[in-house]
């Protein structure tokens, strides 16, 4: 039986991350309903003297206040930490406030952090852990799609600077994680279109297949048909994990995931952060689709099939005009992976397979990419 | 000729630092002088886009300008940051402030720090460098002997805050650690005792010999004699080294370099952080020998030895008395290390030796160390 087959038999599947020379790093455990089996797979595989439960405002009042009864229950230390629900709250303030409410309840070199929530509480959590007494073991426990899709695998933990998004951090990967889709059921459909972004990357970079699923069931992933965000979130984890396996630190294949996220980040910083990430990846990953068919890198038809897919998802960011053009176009010459000048892109060659140069990623003239914005901006 | 007649013969003498597997992880080169050769250096051994020379209000007076001038001389993008001296800059905020600063300064993640300083400025910026765009490399170029004979080789890196010191914080080892004896020179000779206690203790834990040398050159190594300091600095780093290769998170050997702390920590906290890290160690030393020798583990006549060494070093600690002493033993319960009440002790079997017995360090019963600190309050 397949691992699909068997997450539909109502199993637990078992996806291992790598570490280098192929030793086993942690496990991506993906099941319907595991979340109410917690504190037994915490025992087993992340045991420690006491445990921080990281949680926001709303993932408390939804799972965490329950999942501290069922782990004081279970006989396990545990303390429930909340901070309030937002981007806002992924800073260096609440980390350390998080911090010295750990220090005050006594949590040791021998405690572990549990992160209970979507992207914000896995990274913030996750970068208390990876400083907190020198580095303590996380638990990721993604509640959000996006953080089940993307974040909540593969080691990243930071917080947002006033220079931008994500500039302090440290790679800290998991101890474990455990994925239960059931859990996406209760987010609003706009929220489940934001991790059926990353999903469609996925395939876009790694599995023509898994892409064409996507669009087969894309109504049903939008509705949160368990069955299909349970298949779906299981492919998603199996391609992320193969990709950071033995690429902790992004120097080789792991540079695939940034298809989509070099325009994508410089959306989003011309729109002073307004527009939700997900939002400007898609967009991303279409003008990106464009410029490698315009350098004749992509198949035509490419960024044609994801941009149908994508206005699915009834995703809108309308395009930043001359002006705002020339901004994105500044962000691009100073981001953090720009040499010379020129921005690297991840290129596709056709859905399912990127184009691999020297590296993972190519460096693009401006001409090109402003190319792509200004008929993106004229609208053709 | 061998490493210390090297160092004698004004060559400049590489001592590796080994990762797991053998790997070599990073190089601590020592040698009079080499802090004029900066720029060469790190072009060689930490090749990078731009540094960030990060030193406090003392040492960029002594050192800072002219390193940053060489640098630039050199051909080198450099920014000197500057913080005011002291351990309390060892905070969350100076932190902060230093990674704006190199934010703002545009270093991005091909640049890389350079820690120029004591023991502060290497945790500090250290830190810094553990966490800035999820990590870039550092360099540590210790000015101090406690730095020299500690703090810069091993990876540790971190920030004191409210609960206490060096509870947030990252292993990040650093890319290259240069060492110049001649900085020693400048340094008050209260500072020089405070470096040689950790010399005193790599005698004591792992070579006799080194040990009797210290001993035998002990008034020129307080005065200052560059000869002197530098084959004591080289021998420290050769056995810091060792004890750290393979054993970068203290699971194993490294625990040794404990000695003399599980006491020397209880009686800094006791003393509200107002006595010289340097100075209770030192003590702790001469108490953990005292209890394993009270234990039946340590030979006869060690603290003894120990304590007319320390003596010499002119670093006073009266007794707590018998409040202060309860304190003590409360803050050996509170200790990160203690385990149902126990707290660990590495302890001697005689000098140059540890006794080992599951671990590098043994649990020892509260009555035991309540004893040895009432005898030394007692002053018998």
């Amino acid at each position: 039986m397949n691992s699909a087959d068997a997450l539909e038999a109502g199993r637990v599947v078992e996806v291992p991350v790598r570490a280098g020379e192929g030793r086993l790093d942690y496990r991506v455990l993906v099941g319907s309903g595991l979340l109410g089996r917690l504190p037994a797979l915490i025992r087993k595989h992340a045991p420690a003297h006491r445990y921080a439960l990281v949680a926001d405002s709303n993932v408390t009042v939804l799972y965490g206040r329950r999942a501290l009864q069922e782990m004081v229950e279970a006989g396990l230390a545990c303390e429930l930490l909340t901070f309030p629900a937002g981007e806002e709250s992924k800073s260096r303030t609440v980390w350390s406030e998080l911090t010295d409410a750990m220090l005050g309840a006594g949590v040791g070199r021998d405690g572990a952090v549990l992160a209970l929530g979507g992207g914000v509480t896995g990274d913030l959590a996750g970068f208390v852990a990876a400083t907190y007494l020198r580095g303590v073991p996380v638990v990721q426990l993604p509640t959000s799609l996006v953080a089940m899709m993307d974040s909540a695998v593969g080691g990243k933990t930071g917080v947002d600077v006033p220079a931008g998004k994500n500039l302090v951090g440290a790679f800290h990967p998991p101890r474990l994680v455990v994925v239960d889709p059931r859990t996406v059921a209760t987010l609003p459909r706009t929220e489940r279109a934001q991790g059926l972004v990353e999903a469609i990357k996925h395939g876009a970079i790694m599995d023509v297949h898994y892409l064409s699923r996507l669009e087969r069931d894309l109504n049903a992933l939008l509705e949160g048909d368990p069955s299909s965000i349970g298949t779906a979130v299981l492919r998603s984890v199996e391609i992320k994990a193969q990709v950071v396996s033995d690429d902790e630190r992004e120097a080789g294949p792991r540079e695939m995931l940034n298809f989509g996220h070099t325009l994508g980040h410089a959306l989003e910083a011309q729109a002073g952060y307004r527009v939700p990430h997900g939002t400007a990846v898609a967009i991303g990953m279409i003008l990106e689709a464009r410029l490698g068919e315009v350098l004749g890198v992509t198949a035509l038809g490419t960024s044609e099939r994801l941009e149908r897919l994508m206005a699915r998802l009834e995703l809108s960011l309308a395009p930043p005009g001359p002006e705002g053009t020339q901004e994105v176009l500044a962000y691009l010459r100073s981001d953090k992976k720009t040499r010379r000048g020129r921005a690297r892109f991840v290129l596709l060659k056709a859905l399912g397979r990127v184009a691999r140069g020297e590296r993972w990623s190519h460096e693009v003239k401006e001409t090109a990419v402003a190319g792509v914005l200004e008929r993106w901006s004229a609208g053709t």
